[in-house]
């Protein structure tokens, strides 16, 4: 075990909606809470990669304020190790230089000597040991108060991303550094083919490393403006605790909600790192990366990071399929017959699917924004949610009534919940649930059901070994899921 | 209204299984009881287009034994027009000749003058007044005792269909029929367009007419082992009223079931009509025909019969497309979304899709053999069941319980039944349920339930004026259709 670096923090960017892994990705389930390769979904995988290179509590996880709690469900299984974990919660999502400002006015005031490593929480990196050391490398140059990044050597002239150019002669005076002449936006293939013969150009990965002090220095250079409302928002956050010292262990919670800063945050033009800052500063560094690295930009981005089978194919789940090629097949429990496909992405989830060529997968967007005109909800939610203590499934919902699938771990429990607008029948098909109703509290068993009229306070436990499933079928005219009031909570949400 | 033809009987073959148009198609809801293209299902426009013709009572249907009752509930909905249908019922299918044999032997008891007019059951012909013209027209020569067929005018060098060679020089003789001087098999592409070059060749469409005695006759002249067979399952069918005088409306039911029978018909070669018979007679006749018609042999055939759009695509139900063209897109609740599909057919139902380009159709068929071998459902049933009373919906089916959705129509009442090996919850979601339970008979309101122990004898009603949907949670081991005893039924499944 290596010593943990006490000053470095992990500022882990998931704000992502991920439309392009549409009908896989949903708002309230975008890319990083996918999982397409290894053990993990993704968010899980980055948070586990720094986890032998920071102490917890210098992990920190930047998204948008919706999505925060069903991050923190999300990490739940990763147990201890999720412990220290810090949110930096953005009202609404403003891309990567504001999110990163807003995360180093944060850490400044926690640790002005600190160090932050950015990365995102949606690419597939398999080699962890080698991305810690070219952590490391770029850790060297940040101490030294260089902007660091890492690039990767790319394989193919793709146009779909910036490159870095680097003086390669560069070498020895930075130590495995290299000096970087210029970030360039995404070429055209001519000029990235050029790129690739030329050896000096890698991809941005989109990770870096530098000192607190060191970006927020350059965003004052660079984007002024940005910087002076950032020092409005930081006035704000800190003001109750002016006079005190700054907490060194955790952000101040009291102030995340204040609508104050939250309206000069939604004020902020959206604009990237790399545009607003990398491409403009004149003291870059880069590591060569020495890992495997997928940014998953899209459904064919697969292709790079998953093993495909001798003709091509990437099949998962309950896929039939005669004579494809080269072709991407995500069933889940349904049956996806496919014949004769060459080069398509077919994409099954229970209640949509997706069927393209994969030259065509980049409009999986404009499919998204259709379902939203639209007033739909396939882009919204999955009919499974996961939560921390199981999950639920819509199994049809129709005018009138809703039936959901709801499954607790053994020992979990519902909060204590009353709903206005609807009445809920329970049927008890695996394990044995424990019900409160109003003033009583009793044990319902498999094939035993129970009703809970409308305006009664109740809950749900299982006290038993095994999960606890239970049918519930909802009556009434409005069931969405914020008929809810929660008067006990073991998950915070009150 | 023209008069009905009472000596002339319409014997509907119903007993494919239409694994063609699978997913869509299932073994219990096969071709026939699929709606593709006007206002109702094949089977059920197959019926009406001979309505006003014959009498209802001489409207048969052959099909296996296992089908029938499906396919009688499949047609309860046209009302009176179904009252007189008789039901000729094949212990296993064996291909047309001898489905056709077995019906001509029954009609010969009842109506020995008779003619035959046999035609499929899922075949498209959207124009009924010129197919009924066409029809009288091959009366006058079934009635001068020739076998008469109606022939298709080709409009391209399909190599799918056989073709029906006729001598042009022959009309005047027959009256608007053609001499026909052989049958071909399915040709190659080169002779297929010669087909087409030469004008005297059309498709055989698969409807003929002719006299009971003609086609028996000619069984006896070109089928020999047949007819002997036929022969002994006649003797065995009139057996016991052999010293009566033919029932003069019915086929007697009571002989149906004779395992005599059924053992000798079920040891019948499998052999078309078109081979057995129409290649190898020297007295057939063709009425070309006026109408319009597909046989549906696949979801290509579609093209044929039903409107495409202005980029020619078949778009239908719940599909989001972009760009899309020449394609087949058929979804139902769940949204198919599409980008950039070109001759492609992408078919969803609740339980199965299938993806394929259009040259690749045919190959569905493999698809449903894998199912069949791999033991899934996928290929039998739908999620959903019509029946005379209403329908239900299986939501899910998981270990140890499966859920339901039952709608019954107003009036409407399930069979007095028990079950041994299950016990169902009802929750009452939309309208008004009569429930009986063993010694007792109650009501059950929107938003109420009730329990049916296992083993109990009970019967669910719709007393109200508004159909009733009831949410049935079963609970137990053994959750198949099989474990119910029925005690009464509206339905005659006793």
């Amino acid at each position: 075990m290596t010593q943990l670096l006490n000053n470095v923090y992990a500022v882990i960017l998931a704000g992502g909606s991920g439309t392009r892994f549409w009908p896989l990705s949903r708002e309230t389930c975008p890319k990083q809470m996918l999982q397409f390769v290894g053990e993990d979904t993704l968010l899980r995988q980055t948070i586990k990669r720094v986890n032998g290179l920071v102490p917890p509590g210098n992990i920190w996880i930047v998204t948008t304020e919706d999505k925060a709690q069903d991050i923190k469900f999300h990490i739940e299984p990763l147990g201890p190790m999720t412990k220290g974990i810090q949110f930096i919660k953005e009202p609404v999502g403003k891309n990567t230089a504001p999110a990163i400002g807003l995360a180093a006015i944060y850490l400044k005031r926690l640790s002005p000597e600190s160090l932050m490593i950015v990365m995102p929480s949606d690419h597939a990196i398999p080699d962890n040991e080698k991305f810690i050391n070219d952590l490391r490398i770029a850790i060297k140059g940040a101490i030294e108060d260089h902007l660091v990044t890492i690039g990767i050597k790319p394989n193919r002239p793709e146009t779909g991303y910036g490159y870095i150019q680097v003086d390669k002669s560069s070498t020895m005076e930075f130590n495995d550094l290299l000096k970087v002449k210029r970030f360039v936006e995404k070429p055209d293939l001519e000029t990235a083919k050029k790129y690739i013969s030329a050896g000096n150009y890698f991809w941005n990965s989109g990770i870096f490393v530098w000192k607190t002090s060191k970006i927020l220095s350059e965003i004052e250079s660079h984007l002024p403006s940005l910087y002076k409302i950032l020092k409005e928002i930081e006035s704000i956050l800190f003001e109750s605790d002016k006079l005190n010292k700054p907490e060194k262990t955790t952000i101040p919670q009291s102030a995340i909600r204040n609508p104050q800063w939250s309206t000069l945050y939604s004020g902020l033009d959206s604009i990237s790192i790399d545009y607003g800052i990398m491409e403009r500063s004149h003291d870059v560094l880069m590591v060569p990366a020495t890992f495997q690295w997928s940014d998953l930009g899209s459904w064919t981005a697969l292709d790079e990071i998953v093993e495909r089978n001798n003709v091509g194919n990437i099949l998962k789940g309950n896929v039939i399929d005669i004579g494809s090629q080269d072709s991407t097949i995500f069933a889940g429990e349904r049956i996806i017959a496919t014949i004769g496909l060459k080069d398509m992405v077919v994409v099954d989830t229970p209640d949509a699917t997706l069927v393209t060529p994969k030259e065509r997968v980049q409009e999986v967007r404009k499919i998204v924004e259709i379902l939203k005109q639209n007033g739909r909800e396939e882009h919204l939610l999955h009919k499974t949610v996961e939560r921390p203590w199981g999950s639920y499934t819509v199994l049809e919902k129709r005018q009138g009534y809703k039936i959901k699938r709801v499954v607790l771990k053994p020992g979990a429990k519902l909060s204590l919940q009353l709903h206005r607008r609807r009445s809920e029948h329970w049927v008890v098909v695996a394990g044995i649930a424990k019900v409160t109703r109003a003033d009583e509290t009793y044990l319902v068993h498999i094939n035993e059901s129970t009703y809970i009229p409308i305006n009664i306070k109740h809950r749900l436990e299982n006290p038993g070994e095994i999960p606890l499933q239970v049918i519930e079928v909802q009556s009434g005219e409005y069931l969405e899921e914020d008929d809810i009031e929660r008067f006990s909570d073991d998950y915070g949400r009150i």
